[in-house]
C-alpha cells in the first residue's frame, strides 16, 4: 500500500538521479519511506536511493515492492508544473500506479518485480582519500573532459592535498586542480583510479545540483558519491568501477 | 486586387492557424476582408478561417482568389519582427504576392487556384455538447496525452458536467477532467468520441494561444474547435472526424 | 615563444572569425601580437585576422609559427566563462599549447606547420564601391535570402546610392535594399555581383557582432568584408569570389 504527496521538484530530483543509471527498478517501500539499489545493465555502475517520509507533505505506506518503470516517468516529467503537488497512489491489485498533479491523472503499469534483478549487495570498499567539493565544479569538469577523452584520472595528492582530474585524449588533455576552499578533506591520502566519462556524465547531471558531493577515492578501485537532497531527507549514492589500463 | 499592411503578430496567428492542417490553400479575397477553407490531404480535418478587412491596418481589395503556398510563408515567419508592419501587394499579373516588412521585399509565386482542390463544403453537423474551455489547457492535455498514446477520448457527462480527456495506452493511461470554473457550458449534454492525436497536437498549437476555445462534441461523431483572434476580427474553426473503433 | 593572456570574448571573436571558414590554420605569432591568412579547402574564401600585442592583458614573444586545429578549440569555448581570463602558453618543445581559464588546464598537440598550406597572397583588387553598413543588417538579409535561394547579388548603384541585395530563387525572391543613414559610402559606384549564400552565412555570423562592417564591391569580382573588433585592436577581412553565371 502507498499513499502519498510530494513536491514536484523532489520528484522530479528522487526520478533524476535513478534514471540517470537505469531504465527501470524495484522500489521498497515501507512506514520509514522509499528505497532502491540497483546497478546498470552493464554491472558497472550502482545507484542507491533513499527518501525519508518525512520529505513527503502526506505519506501513507504499508511494506511492498513496486517495479518501476523509471523511464516512462521521466518522459512524462515535462508536463508536471514546477510548483505541482504530485499525488501518488497504488491501486488495489498493485499493479498500477496513479500519478496525479494539476489536474492530470497519470496511471502507469507497473512492472512485475520479478522480472527486475535482484538487488545488489553494497561493497564493503576501503577508500582511503574522503573529501567534498560542489557539485557543479564536478560536472563541469566531467563535461570539459569528453571533449578531448572517453576517460578521466581522477587522483588525491597526500602531500599536496590538491585534488585533480585529469583527460587524456589521444592528442589533447585537460586537467582540473581543486584545492584550497574548494575542496574539503575528510581524510587526505594517496589515491588515483581511472574511469570512464560516459558514466560520469550521466551521474554528474544530478550530482551538479548538490551543493556538496563527497567523493571516496581509492587507488585502481571504484569511486563513491554521495550526497542529500530534498533539505537532507533524501540522499542519492554512486559507485563507480575503475577502468584498469596497461600502461 | 489586392494592397492591404497589417501587424506582424496577426499575420503570423493567420498564418499558423491555416498550417497546422495544409500546405497550400486557396484564399478568397473581397472588400470585406479575407477567408478560406480547406480540408486536408487525408480528408480527415477541416480548417476555416476568417479575417475581417478591419483587422488589417490598411486594406483594399477587388475580389479575387489567390493560391498560397502557406508552408513557404510560415518558413519565412521567423525573418519578420514581433513589431513590424507586414505589407501585402498583389502584382498586377496576379501571379506574384509582395510580402513586405522591415526592410525585406520577399516575392512569392502563387499557386494556380486551378490546382488547388475545391472548397469543401462546411458539413452540417448535431453535436450536443458545446461548451468553452482555455486553449492553453486543451493543449498541455493533448501533449501529455501523446505520451502515451495515439488517439484520445474526449467525452461530456450530462450528469456531472465534467469533461474528460483520456488517452489510454498499451501499459499506461493519462486522464484529464476539467469541471467548474475551467469549462463553460453552453450546452451540457451527454457526448463521447475518439480522435486521432495527431491532427489535435498540429490544430492544438493554435488553439493554445486563444483565451477561449469553444468545442462542440457528439457521439463518435466529428469535433468542431472554434476560436478568435486579432482582438475578435479573426475566428478559426477546425473540425475533425473521429476515429471509430471496435471495442 | 609564446605566453600571453587575453579576455575571453576577445578569444571568442579571434576563433570564431577563422574557423568561419577553416578547420586549421598557421598562426603568426611576433612581439606585435598574432596574424594568420588562409583559404578554405575550395580556394573560394579567404580569412585575414590581425590581432595586436596590445588587445592581450599579457603578451610575450618571439617570432614563430603555430600550427592550429581551430575546430578543437572552438568545440572547447562553450566552458570557458564569459568574464574568464585565457592563458595562452607555448610549451618548450613548441608542439604543445596549454589554454588555461577557471581553474582548466586544456593543453592542445599543435600541427606541424610544414602540413599546413602555404599562406595565399593577398590579391590586389580593384573594387571601386566601398560603403560601411551594420555588421546585423548583414547578416539578417543573409539570413532570410538563404531562405529562398542559395545566391545572392550585391549590387550598388552610383546613380541612386542604393545598396540592393537580391536573391532569386526558382519561385520566389528576397531584396532588400539599404539607403540613407544605414549604408556610409566612402566611394559610390555602379557595382554587381553574385556570391553564394553558404559561404556569406559562415562569415555572417561574425560580420553581425561589427558595429560596422566595411565592404568593397565590384562587377563580377571578389567582394571584401572588412571590420575591426577587440576595441580596435584586432582586425578581421574576408575576401569571396564571385559566382559567374550565364544568364
Amino acid at each position: 500500500m502507498l499513499k502519498a504527496t510530494i513536491e514536484a521538484d523532489i520528484f522530479r530530483e528522487t526520478i533524476d538521479a535513478v534514471s540517470a543509471l537505469v531504465n527501470e527498478c524495484r522500489l521498497h517501500v515501507d512506514e520509514k519511506g522509499i528505497r532502491t539499489i540497483t546497478v546498470d545493465t552493464s554491472n558497472v555502475a550502482m545507484v542507491s536511493l533513499e527518501l525519508s517520509a518525512s520529505a513527503f507533505l502526506t505519506f501513507a505506506a504499508e511494506p511492498c515492492e513496486i517495479g518501476l518503470d523509471i523511464e516512462k516517468i521521466r518522459s512524462m516529467m515535462s508536463m508536471i508544473g514546477k510548483t505541482d503537488i504530485v499525488s501518488l497512489e497504488l491501486d488495489d491489485s498493485g499493479k498500477k500506479l496513479k500519478i496525479s498533479f494539476g489536474g492530470y491523472e497519470y496511471s502507469i503499469t507497473l512492472l512485475d518485480t520479478k522480472t527486475i534483478r535482484k538487488d545488489p549487495n553494497a561493497p564493503n570498499l576501503n577508500l582511503p582519500a574522503t573529501f567534498e567539493i560542489p557539485g557543479i565544479m564536478f560536472y563541469d569538469a566531467i563535461k570539459a573532459s569528453a571533449m578531448v577523452s572517453d576517460k578521466i584520472s581522477l587522483a588525491v595528492s597526500a602531500e599536496t592535498c590538491v585534488f585533480t582530474m585529469n583527460a587524456d585524449g589521444d592528442s589533447d588533455r585537460i586537467k582540473r586542480e581543486l584545492a584550497g576552499e574548494d575542496v574539503h578533506y575528510i581524510t587526505c591520502a594517496d589515491a588515483k583510479s581511472l574511469f570512464s566519462l560516459d558514466y560520469l556524465k550521466d551521474m554528474g547531471k544530478s550530482i551538479s545540483r548538490a551543493d556538496k558531493v563527497q567523493i571516496r577515492l581509492g587507488t585502481d578501485h571504484p569511486v563513491q558519491f554521495s550526497f542529500v537532497y530534498a533539505g537532507g531527507k533524501g540522499s542519492v549514492g554512486y559507485l563507480l568501477a575503475p577502468r584498469i589500463e596497461a600502461d
